[in-house]
């Protein structure tokens, strides 16, 4: 369903997305996460995993790497606010965060 | 030279250091320089680079990916300021960009 995939969400669907990802936060019309992780290697490791799934489906997080946490912040700017990809992909992260 | 590397540099120093790596600038204590690529594949594949850099000389400098675009800010934490090695990693960045 890609038509429905690029459709702005509710406030409504937004707060609903995030009681499914409780580490996520809204922040300036994107959702944002950061990870904590052992050390630097880990870190990069995660945003190597991130970056090749954001690669895949297209759709891009900014992402700040200081040293052992790794931020995340996502939205659909075809959308002009946060879509369903936008929590698929926190989905997908917080898979390969582990 | 150990010692002296780690030394918090002098205002002075550090006009120096940036008259020699104009595209840096001195933003709150901290050096920084934004590179832009062609899309995000070639900034990751920069930023892998920095990192492996970063991870040999263990000086590791704030990493924000933002699809073409890759802003490093460096400072040194044990100096609690700018130090020739934070110079040291600009130049390399500065390098592995091409």
């Amino acid at each position: 369903m890609p038509d429905q995939a690029i459709e702005k969400m509710s406030e409504e669907q937004i707060a609903s997305g995030l009681e499914k990802r409780p580490q996520w936060s809204e922040i300036g019309g994107q959702i944002q996460r950061t990870y904590q992780f052992e050390d630097f290697v880990a870190s990069m490791e995660f945003v190597r995993k991130v970056a090749e799934y954001a690669e895949r489906v297209q759709h891009h997080p900014d992402i700040l790497i200081r040293y052992n946490k790794v931020t995340l912040t996502v939205s659909t700017h075809d959308a002009g606010g946060i879509t369903a990809k936008d929590f698929d992909l926190a989905e997908e992260a917080d898979r390969l965060a582990g």
